[in-house]
């Protein structure tokens, strides 16, 4: 299931990102830097995870379901299966 | 604010796996893997960004609080301050 | 954009759980009850909403994308707009 | 652990907010209200349970470390126990 170009480079940029910030904070813990600071740097570690997270379910739907796939789609897909997966996923989220 | 050892072994190792999900994803996306199976791995860095920030708060709220900090702890702390600080992050998670 | 009427009704009890667990809050509020046993019982309130959102969610995606729906689907729905409209319901979770 | 009178009658308040939205979810569902209405609803309702945690979390930690309740405190309390309690309940909330 290919991305285009773009959403790739997207996805990618998000993900170097979050790898950079898992390292600033690994330095931050080993100068002994302040819980407080340290838990905004994780919260907002967190917050690109959820951006991630937010980018590529985007382009999932639209891919899935969207007007512009169904060119691109491939003949027969099992909606019911996708959503079961779509919605064990985003369960995780609605604890 | 010095952590213990142990604490920052702890937290170094969950770093660097969170690190080693985030290169295994920008891999994974660069292979084109399939959404579903993305959407996962992204749950997963996300629920270790959880895990993480569990592991300081927890050894945090021990530090400023608990009492075995009691002898360890700086004379003055402002816990107002403190319990400002926090319930700043904490509400980043209660929206 | 009618429910079955089982959905309704699964949906019209998770309600009536939320608004007694509120009513159930209150009454424990007024005799002072403990802050930790409140905090468990707003957890658990919250947890009661996430349930309602993943029951809704899921046979929303059902009605509009799922196999099932295609005979009962109007003509022409504007999937995009719908996926749009989902998306930013879903970044609030996503933040 | 009884409340100020202003600290109660807050969350009083937001608990009858929280009922009033329940009872205005349940009409809307008995009426075939659009799926993504509802979604919003429910995303309003599950906000005002997390104000509603932020609100009682904020008073209980500053009842429990902050500087004001040192006169009004009992003598001893567990601080350990106290924070076991809360990471309990927090983590909940970081999963």
């Amino acid at each position: 299931m290919p991305y285009s170009p773009e959403d790739k480079k997207r996805v990618i940029t998000r993900l170097s990102r979050i790898k950079g910030q898992a390292e600033a904070l690994a330095r931050a813990v080993e100068e002994g830097t302040d819980c407080s600071a340290l838990l905004q740097q994780i919260a907002a570690l967190r917050g690109a995870a959820n951006g991630l997270m937010a980018e590529v379910l985007d382009s999932h739907l639209r891919e899935l379901f969207g007007s512009s796939s169904n060119a691109t789609r491939p003949a027969v897909i099992d909606p019911d299966a996708e959503i079961d997966a779509l919605m064990k996923m985003l369960r995780t989220y609605l604890k």
